[in-house]
């Protein structure tokens, strides 16, 4: 499992800057000191969840960049049925608020939370997890997602069918 | 108006432990290093805004508190048609993502921005600004509030009929 983690991590040496350009990793523009800054809706990037990160259908909606104050971002991410992330952890780790559906989070303590509409959680720094919907219903959430030196996420393994089905045996 | 603000501020000294006691002022409970931390709808506090510090109708859902590592609590805070905050900045900025309906949100500057569900604004810190709904439709944001020496709010004084209408103007 170590080489395995260690080859599969190598991937986001490689991939950082396609992430970087599609505002999914790190902090973005700072804003301005003085007065308040609208984001209107559509006006972020929004991208379809790249194969090498995620397993299903997932589509990402980027709503604002961090900044020099605020060092996350945040954004809603929508899994269909049965999609899920990687592995992976945050370096300032990430809270999700539940705003559509049912769906799962696991850590590799073998814990599958199910978390639903009004639910929020929150993964501490260095913490391996996955999160997606339930085999039969779509999730979406707002994540608001802490950057520490730039990195706001480490990919690792795809999540396999047996650990996402493991939360509901 | 100095002699004003000092006066109102004053009252946030006398109504801290009120607002601590709600959940509505600073980090919380530090969430575990090692698992994560579930919030599940309807665990955190909820209550009707005080008197002192909105006009109108205003609930407050708190959704997470801050912790050691994310100096930020997050909530969602409905504004019924008319309804809007006092004057305020937070000393560590807030992100408002829009959830329902349309709202406004003005500054000293005599800037009112409107927006609209999928909207997102940065209010960076020591920026007085009001938010609220607009005057026929109400609004639900979900506020992501930083969090510096344990202080992520200082209230003024109200905003005035025609301060919120001169954006309609």
């Amino acid at each position: 499992m170590q080489n395995r983690n260690r080859s599969v991590r190598s991937l986001w040496a490689v991939l950082t800057a396609c992430l970087a350009q599609t505002g999914f990793a790190g902090d973005a523009t700072p804003a301005p000191a003085t007065s308040q800054e609208l984001y209107p809706k559509g006006s972020q990037q929004s991208f379809k969840g790249p194969e090498q990160f995620f397993t299903g259908d997932v589509q990402v909606q980027m709503l604002f960049p961090g900044n020099d104050t605020a060092h996350y971002s945040g954004a809603y991410v929508t899994f269909q049925p049965g999609a899920r992330t990687a592995w992976h952890y945050h370096p300032a780790g990430q809270h999700m608020v539940i705003t559509d559906g049912v769906g799962l989070t696991g850590t590799r303590d073998g814990t599958i939370l199910t978390f639903k509409a009004g639910d929020a959680v929150w993964c501490p720094p260095d913490i391996d997890h996955w999160h997606g919907a339930g085999p039969d219903s779509a999730m979406t959430h707002l994540v608001i997602t802490g950057s520490k030196d730039g990195e706001n996420v480490v990919w690792k393994e795809k999540v396999s069918d047996e650990e996402y089905q493991a939360g509901r045996e």
